[in-house]
C-alpha cells in the first residue's frame, strides 16, 4: 500500500473518520483508522459499536488533484496517532505499509515510522438494501434532528428513549424525541414510499448535524440493525435501537384553557435570566403568570440567595387570563432555542397539565412540557 | 448604598476582579465582590489569601458618563451571581443595598433580590509604602515575566521554586524562574533607585499578565509581604513567598564545546513533532545530534508505537561537530516559544551538561535546560 496525498485533505478526512472512533472500545483495532487505497481513490474508516463513517477521497477534488496512487492496498493506523503526525506535517504526505504492517509516513525531510494492524482483522461494514432509499436534502434533515433530539432522555434506564423515533409514512417523516417529561416533534414531506419505524441513537444524530453541513441531497438507506446516510463522498451509519417506540400521539391536547402569542427571542431571554437562581433547584423551577390580563410574570427564587423576577408584554391572550404554572426552565429554554420563527403560541392546560409550545405559522413543528409539581 | 451605571462598563470591572477570587476559600466572604460606592467612582474588590484586584469605575470614561452615585456606601455581594446577572441584563444597571444587606438590581423591567454581606467584615487591604515606587511600561513587564514564569516549579515540595525571582539592582530588573531542571533568565534596564529581592508567585504574576494588557506605564510598589503594580484604574497586590532564593549566577556555563546557530521557528516545529511520540515518556525524551558536519538530527522514539526523526540544517557550526543528547521535548518547546528573535544560539557542554539557549543579538535573555540521563 503505498500513496501520495495533500496534507489538507488528508488532515480533514481524518478528523471526519475520527468522529467515529472511541478511545473506550472493547476491540483494540477500532481505536484505530482503516485505510483502504483502490485505484481510484483513498477510503479511510473509522467506527465504534454504534456507528461508522466512511470517507472516500478521489484523485482529484474540484479539477485539482490531490491523491496520487502508487500501490494498493490496505491498513488499520492508530487513529491519534495518524491524526497527530498529519496535522503537524508541513507539505504533501507520503504514505506507505510493507507486508509487516510497518507504516512509513514522509513529508520533506519528516520521516515517522509507526506499527499498523492487520485490515483483514476490522469489522465488515453492514450490507446496504439498495432499495430502501429516500433522498433527502441535508441541511433540511440537520434542521428536523436540532429541533428534536435535544428532547430525547439521557437516562440509560429506558433506552428507546435514549433514542429519536424516526417515522417514515410514504411521502411523510415525522420525528419524535422524548424523555417522558418533555416532547418534540416534527414533520416533513418527502419524496418517498417507504413505510418505517426506526428508533435512532440520538449520539448518532449528534455527529450526524456535524458531519453533513451543507452535503447536498442525501441518500437514506434502512435496514434491519442499521440506518445509513450517504453523500457524495461520506457514509455514515447508526446501529438502531431495539425496542417499541411509546404511542407519543396521543399526548397532543386537544383544548387549552388559556393560549398566549410571545416573541420567542424575548421570552427566551427572559427564562434564560430566572434560570440563573433556578439552577439552585432540583427542578431547575421557573414559575410563569399570567398578570395584570396581559402580562406574563416570569420569576424563581432560591431561599438562600434571593429572587429574580420579570415582566414581559404578552402579543395576544385567549381564553383564562389567570394562570401559575412551575416548569422545568432548562426545558424551557432548550425547547425556545430550536424555534427559527419569531412568535410562539404557548397553549396552557392550568397548572398541573403540560404545555404546549408551538411557532406561529408552522404547524410541522410542536413541543411539550410538563409542569412540576410545587408543594 | 445607591449607583447606576453602564451594563458594559460594569461588566467588564465585574470580569476583572473576578479573576482575583477563587471558589474554594476559608473565608466564605472572600467568594464575594466588595463594592465600594464613593462620591466620584465605584471601586470593586477581589481577593483570594493570594491576590487581590482592585478596579475602580470613574463618572466618565472618554467623556462619556457611564456612573451615576445616588448613595455612597459599600457591600459584599456573591461573585459568581452578580456577575452572571449583570451579562443578562439589556441595559443600565440600577444596584441599591439596604441596610439590612438586601440588595435590588433592577435593568427595565427586570428585578433581582439577593442577600449581600456586611462590607466590614471584608478584609483590609495592605498599606502601600509610597517610598518604593517604581515605574515600568506595562507590556515590557508582561513579555519580562511571560518569557521567565513558566519554568518555576509546580511542585509545591520547594515554595521558593514555585515563585519567581525579581531581583532590583538600581538600574537593573533580573528576573529568573528554574525547576531545578530549566532556568529562564531575563534582564531589563529600569529607572529606579530601589534594591530588593523578592519572590512572587507564579499564579499571580500570570494574572498580571492577562489584567494589565496596554494599561501604559505602571508603578510598582513593593512592601514587606506584597508586591504590588498599579495603572491608572487597576490595582493588583500579590503576596510574597517566603525564603531564601538559590544562588543561579553560578549555573551559566563558561565555556562550550559546540555552538549552533538554529533558525527558532523551523526548529520548535521538529521538536513539536518530535513530542509526539516523546509524551509517551516518562521524561518526554527528545534526542539532537549533529550528523554530517552541518545539520542536525530530531528524533524520538517509543518502543510500542514506532518513532519520527527528521534532520534540519544548521545556519552555523562552531567548534565540536559531534554530539548526541537527549533532552525533555516539553522543556524545550516552552523555552523556544517565548525566544522573539529569528534566530538561536545553541551552547552544548557536551552530553551530560545543560544546554545554553540565547536568542541571536539579545543578550539580556537566557535559559538552561539539563539533560535527560539515558541508559
Amino acid at each position: 500500500m503505498e500513496f501520495i496525498i495533500n496534507n489538507d485533505c488528508f488532515n480533514k478526512a481524518i478528523s471526519e473518520v475520527r468522529k467515529g472512533i472511541s478511545s473506550k472500545t472493547p476491540l483494540p483495532i477500532l481505536t484505530g483508522i482503516k485505510i483502504v487505497v483502490n485505484k481510484e481513490s483513498v477510503i479511510l474508516i473509522g467506527s465504534n459499536s454504534g456507528i461508522i463513517i466512511e470517507k472516500r477521497i478521489p484523485l482529484m477534488i474540484d479539477g485539482v488533484k490531490v491523491l496520487e496512487i502508487v500501490q494498493p492496498g490496505s491498513i488499520v493506523i492508530p487513529a491519534n496517532y495518524l491524526s497527530e503526525i498529519v496535522k503537524k506535517l508541513p507539505s504533501d504526505v507520503h504514505m506507505k505499509a510493507n507486508e509487516k504492517q510497518l507504516i512509513t509516513i514522509q513529508s520533506d525531510e519528516i520521516i515517522t515510522h509507526i506499527s499498523g494492524l492487520n485490515a483483514d482483522d476490522y469489522p465488515r461494514l453492514p450490507d446496504i438494501q439498495q432499495n430502501f432509499c429516500i433522498k433527502i436534502g441535508s441541511n433540511e434533515l440537520i434542521e428536523l434532528f436540532k429541533q428534536t433530539m435535544f428532547a430525547a432522555s439521557s437516562n440509560e434506564m429506558k433506552p428507546v428513549l435514549t433514542g429519536v423515533h424516526m417515522n417514515f409514512l410514504d411521502d411523510k417523516l415525522v420525528v419524535v424525541a422524548t424523555n417522558s417529561h418533555r416532547l418534540s416533534r416534527r414533520e416533513l414531506s418527502i419524496e418517498s414510499d417507504v413505510n418505517a419505524s426506526i428508533i435512532v441513537p440520538r449520539s448518532s444524530l449528534l455527529e450526524f448535524t456535524k458531519l453533513f453541513i451543507d452535503s447536498g441531497e442525501l441518500k437514506l438507506f434502512i435496514t434491519n440493525n442499521y440506518i445509513v446516510f450517504q453523500s457524495k463522498d461520506m457514509t455514515l451509519y447508526s446501529r438502531l435501537i431495539d425496542g417499541v417506540y411509546p404511542n407519543t400521539a396521543g399526548l397532543i391536547p386537544k383544548e387549552s384553557k388559556t393560549r398566549n402569542r410571545l416573541t420567542t427571542n424575548q421570552f427566551l431571554k427572559g427564562i434564560d435570566r430566572a434560570c440563573l437562581f433556578a439552577s439552585e433547584w432540583r427542578n431547575n423551577n421557573v414559575n410563569l403568570s399570567i398578570v395584570e390580563g396581559d402580562k406574563i410574570k416570569i420569576s424563581s427564587l432560591a431561599s438562600e440567595i434571593g429572587k429574580i423576577e420579570e415582566t414581559q408584554t404578552i402579543q395576544m391572550v385567549e381564553g383564562q387570563k389567570e394562570l401559575s404554572i412551575s416548569l422545568d426552565g432548562s426545558f424551557l429554554k432548550d425547547a425556545l432555542k430550536v424555534i427559527q420563527e419569531e412568535e410562539i403560541m404557548i397553549q396552557f392546560g392550568g397548572s398541573m397539565s403540560p404545555i404546549f409550545i408551538q411557532p406561529v405559522g408552522n404547524p410541522s413543528f410542536l413541543q411539550l412540557i410538563s409542569p412540576v409539581r410545587t408543594y
